[in-house]
């Protein structure tokens, strides 16, 4: 199943999408049930299929990526933010910030929250998850060297595309996460090499904070980062998940 | 002026506050302009005056703070997030969490964003502000440390009061910011002490991200901090602006 959103005038209507026949089954109204009624909605209308509260991001999550970035897997979980006003949905342009010569892509799973918890066990924690989708972390790896604290790096304007869909159906095994820049494979994992599993992601967050519906949690990145340039166009594949992709335009 | 907010049974109102009248002038209707209808409210009964969609905390802006925590001020503002879910109004606990066994309070100016702004100049900044609260920045000190970055530890729920009102009218210059932990003073620095001025703070984070109405900016601490134990109550003033207090409870 593939839940997403499109936004027509002002409205945003969220249902089950078949990208096939291009229909999106919205609810009627607010208590309708779904199914409800069909609209036509072309893939490439669809917005980020959730605006989350709060993203939380896990660094070095995947052993090949800590070792291209100089350093282990973390004793624990090692989370950051990033802003909610940096998301984009599929299709929507990156934009290079003028403040950054070096902005990376970084494809991961994310992980949508469905129900409020605080300090769940590894045995519940995926009791509590609405669904999967695809999200570029995407860095200024420039000012994150620079700056230390990874804030400002990862929570530019457009640096968190979110899409096409979450679909609550996914189970993460094995499938391999494929990034490709114009075409080119650049990253190409089994989600099966993460270091801390979904389950324990979401235990040692809730210990610190309360998770809430629409919260995303970005899994980490594999291997291969690299530069994005003005016209290239990014593409992350989540085998039996989908694809988000991205083009990426230069500041004015 | 005083602009606060009160829940009242799953509704919030928000106004204009006269403290000792304990009086919010709440507008009549979505439509209705102010002065609207006058609701009776009690100090102790005000909730967070905002809930920001983000939080932009500033580290190391104080000289003599920079220095108790071995560093210098950093070349340019050293922004990081905290979670919107770690708000708490004037009165709430702070719930000392588990995994944390010193835990700091850290009395920051907060400055409340009014209008969408982006690449703002240093000289237009202040035109985005709608106004000032108090911010206690709650820190888990040793997650701090453990973890490099500094997500975790800023962001636990409950680390966030915040007011105990929004001042549009305040104008930020030498007043003091006392920070007292059972009366007994614990901070007590003039605003002017900050290394990195509002207008620079907002101009820096809007170069890299878009600022919304209800964003806050914690503006840095000064020297002081401390640990906050179970039965303490810590008030953070600033002269001129009000005082936030809070108990500390520990977690069950």
């Amino acid at each position: 199943m593939r839940y997403a959103r499109v936004d027509f005038g002002g409205t945003s209507y969220a249902g089950v999408y078949d990208p096939e026949k291009k229909i999106l089954y919205a609810p009627a109204g607010d208590d309708a049930p779904l199914p409800a009624y069909p609209v036509s909605v072309e893939p490439d209308w669809l917005s980020a299929p959730v605006v989350p509260g709060k993203i939380i991001a896990i660094g070095k999550n995947y052993r090949k990526h800590a070792a291209e970035m100089g350093t282990e897997i973390p004793p624990e979980p090692l989370m950051f933010l990033k802003a909610p006003s940096s998301v984009i949905g599929p299709g929507d342009a990156i934009i290079l910030p003028k403040i950054s010569s070096e902005v990376h892509y970084e494809g991961e799973l994310g992980v949508v929250i469905g129900e409020e918890c605080r300090n769940v066990t590894e045995d519940e924690a995926l009791r509590y998850v609405f669904g999967y989708t695809i999200v570029n972390d995407v860095t200024a790896r420039d000012l994150q060297r620079r700056d230390g604290q990874w804030t400002r790096a990862k929570s530019c304007d457009t640096f968190c595309p979110i899409g096409p869909w979450i679909d609550p159906g996914f189970v993460p095994a094995d499938q391999r996460l494929i990034t490709r820049v114009n075409d080119e494979i650049r990253q190409d994992c089994p989600l099966s090499d993460m270091a801390y599993s979904i389950a324990r992601l979401i235990a040692h967050v809730s210990a610190a904070m309360t998770l809430l519906p629409g919260d995303l949690i970005a899994t980490g990145t594999p291997s291969g980062v690299g530069p994005l340039n003005a016209g290239d166009v990014v593409s992350i594949e989540i085998e039996g998940l989908g694809m988000l992709s991205n083009p990426v335009e230069k500041e004015e």
